[in-house]
């Protein structure tokens, strides 16, 4: 039997227990799930034979060093910020841990120690970062050995609800960290076009987006991602013209959400003193200009020649105009936003959420022709338990968990799924769970 | 004897050491000056026979403390960030220490030490915190002690080119640390109008400016400071309705700068790579959407209903559409535009600097009527090195340093110059100086 820890039982982390434990059986496989929450845990694993239900707490070291000692391989569902020391237990008792969690700078460094140890720590494998790295190199290493070129690539991803459930005038609900939601895009975004480097500040990064089409689900409007440049070394296409990676919103949305941004309700850097004293129309007030105005007619001022009904609609649907209790104290404007946002945006009992992703491809081939392809994934949620954030970040995980099992990734080290040997298998499997690109050519 | 250590001998203290040179025999002061460059220390000290010139590295602990050790007050003009190894030491042996720094939260935490020690951590004594502290309360208090109640209290200042010698587009010349003009007002400014909290994003910091006038001098444009409100406890007016601080630059200078904010060019936290392999045009160009127009085009597009004349004119003036190679390599664009500013508005040889102060006060009297006062203060440098900015940060240091030696001030702990027994005398004595507040009332 091997064993299995899986670290933190949340939303996202349904489709990959339940994987892990469907093939429990087949695969000799002791699943132990933790969580600081029992009951998390149990709803989970269901008294399965081959599930150890436990209550952890990643932060006594103890406890976390016995179960990682236990294991062969460590999932690890938690926030980015705290896979480190986990990690580290991994090099020291030489098992294997898998994250969907971006390559931080600190995980990179234990690139040599976990060489030496024998072991792999695999990041990046979920569904963005996960999926989109696999499906482009399976599109990339093709190209590349037919003799091609890549000239542009452009890739999309967005968590959205399923257009049967688009039921506000936003087009967006919550399947994903609602913080990240607000926060998104702060910073400068990077990238390059026709070998230029382009920059984009916070500021401005609503304003300039894109439309893309995927067939049978019409139009999305993207912006672009902070960091489109470091991928370029790790999908061997160190000199392409063009690179972009974005994220996807139903058409409106950018526009929108810019008013927030402009306004400065986006902002975390500071406390709004007494903000549970204030109302919506109060707070939206501080951000205005002073005047005589009501506060609707002072902000269709301030956006200017920008204005027109449809923003209008988003804003006001929000209520930001009503006089209601704003309920935290001392937050941040991004905070009470987010707070607002929860409660408008919430997936609600019988929704789906959907997954859409495309990559855009420019090629000369062998030839010298130029060449259009696009690479589409749209997913659907099955329910609030299974959703399709929880499929797409949950089952590259677990497929990849067996894959190390196994014996089939030869890689040691600090890892991402840019390799055949993951992304055949992976994306082979993915697809008997509905997860499946379809490639056009133009 | 006693024994004064000045810390630092860069440009802005040129009139301090003037100031206890001058004092040094009548008041029996030996003056100690150090600075990393022992040259530049000479310059000031120009052997006079009551100065001590030495080299001086704050990182060289045993040095800094018997330096420290025998002094009875030190004036440190270091960098902000770096007082605090001083101010510990001061309070370990006992000594006196005067900054014109903002009490960070590091120094306000000694408070209570410093008490215990029977010492003055004397801080926010230059011009601005400094002067603009001492010349408010003394308004404030006379308001106060004649019954009636500060219903008003905006302040402004501004570090500027003298009228004669201001012969750039811009109006504005380096007189001041440049790194805080290039990265001045990112955060949001915070402040209250008619009892209502208003918060102004950078985005939006340059466009939302008021403009104010001083006899002689005409016209000034002011934007908000970060930080309006923590004042109103420490001039003893925690209800006041109305409270803004702001930065005077001369008109027109806000619209053109928000151009590089809105570009994004003013971003100090990302590196631009192989930035010295770009002209200052292609940099533009990468902050600018795709598209076949000239940069300049592009650049009035990018601009909209905004752009006009004498915008373009001073954007032009800087050299930004020229093919110009950028001096430094994976720099970020704020740095880029320190640098190219550096040249293009330092201060010339001839020039003269200018400080530019006013206070407005709205007052509601004793006998309920609503009364106007403005406080305005004008000063130019006289050349180089006794600037304006030299001048006003290095004269209220070196007066309170007297003051304290003199035994004149009873407070003890971390103090700022808001109470009578310091804006008394120090007032007093700046006006032999020619700094000279003019009060009008309206």
């Amino acid at each position: 039997m091997k064993n299995i820890l899986v670290i933190g039982a949340g939303r996202s982390a349904s489709s990959l227990i339940k994987y892990l434990l469907d093939n429990s059986i087949k695969e000799s496989w002791n699943v132990t799930v933790g969580d600081i929450s029992l009951d998390l845990v149990k709803q989970k694993t269901a008294n399965h034979p081959n599930a150890r239900a436990i209550v952890f707490d990643i932060t006594n070291d103890s406890q976390r060093e016995e179960e990682i000692k236990r294991a062969d391989i460590v999932v690890s569902m938690l926030p980015a910020s705290m896979h480190l020391d986990v990690a580290k237990d991994c090099v020291r008792f030489k098992k294997h841990l898998a994250t969907a969690s971006y390559v931080s700078k600190e995980m990179a460094e234990l690139d040599a120690e976990a060489k030496a140890a024998g072991i792999i720590l695999m990041n990046e494998i979920g569904l963005d970062p996960g999926i989109d790295h696999a499906s482009a190199m399976k599109v990339i290493d093709h190209i590349h050995a037919q003799g091609g070129e890549l000239t542009s690539f452009k890739s999309y991803c967005g968590g959205l609800v399923a257009p049967e459930n688009n039921d506000n005038p936003w087009g967006y609900k919550f399947s994903w960290n609602p913080r990240n939601v607000v926060l998104a895009g702060q910073g400068t975004a990077q990238y390059i076009e026709n070998n230029e480097y382009k920059y984009i500040p916070y500021n401005r990064l609503f304003t300039q987006t894109n439309t893309i089409e995927i067939d049978g689900y019409g139009a999305f409007e993207a912006y672009a991602n902070r960091d489109s440049l470091s991928y370029r070394k790790f999908y061997n296409i160190p000199a392409i013209p063009t690179m972009l990676r974005g994220t996807l919103r139903m058409p409106g949305y950018c526009k929108a959400w810019n008013v927030f941004v402009k306004l400065g309700f986006t902002d975390d850097t500071y406390k709004i003193e007494a903000s549970d004293k204030l109302t919506y129309r109060q707070l939206l007030e501080a951000f205005l200009p002073a005047g005589k105005k009501s506060t609707k007619e002072k902000l269709i001022v301030f956006m200017g020649p920008e204005a027109d009904a449809e923003i209008m609609s988003k804003i006001e649907w929000l209520g930001v105009f009503e006089e209601k209790k704003i309920r935290l104290a001392n937050a941040s404007p991004a905070q009470i936003l987010q707070d607002l946002l929860e409660e408008k945006w919430k997936l609600q009992e019988h929704d789906k959420d959907m997954i859409v992703m495309q990559h855009q491809f420019e090629i000369r081939n062998a030839k010298s022709e130029i060449r259009n392809i696009t690479s589409s994934l749209v997913v659907k949620g099955e329910d609030q338990t299974y959703t399709a954030m929880a499929k797409t970040v949950g089952l590259p995980l677990a497929i990849t968990t067996k894959l190390i099992l196994q014996g089939k990734i030869n890689a040691r080290g600090v890892v991402i799924p840019t390799t055949k040997d993951i992304y055949e298998p992976l994306l082979a499997e993915l697809e008997s769970f509905g997860i499946k690109f379809v490639e056009v050519e133009l």
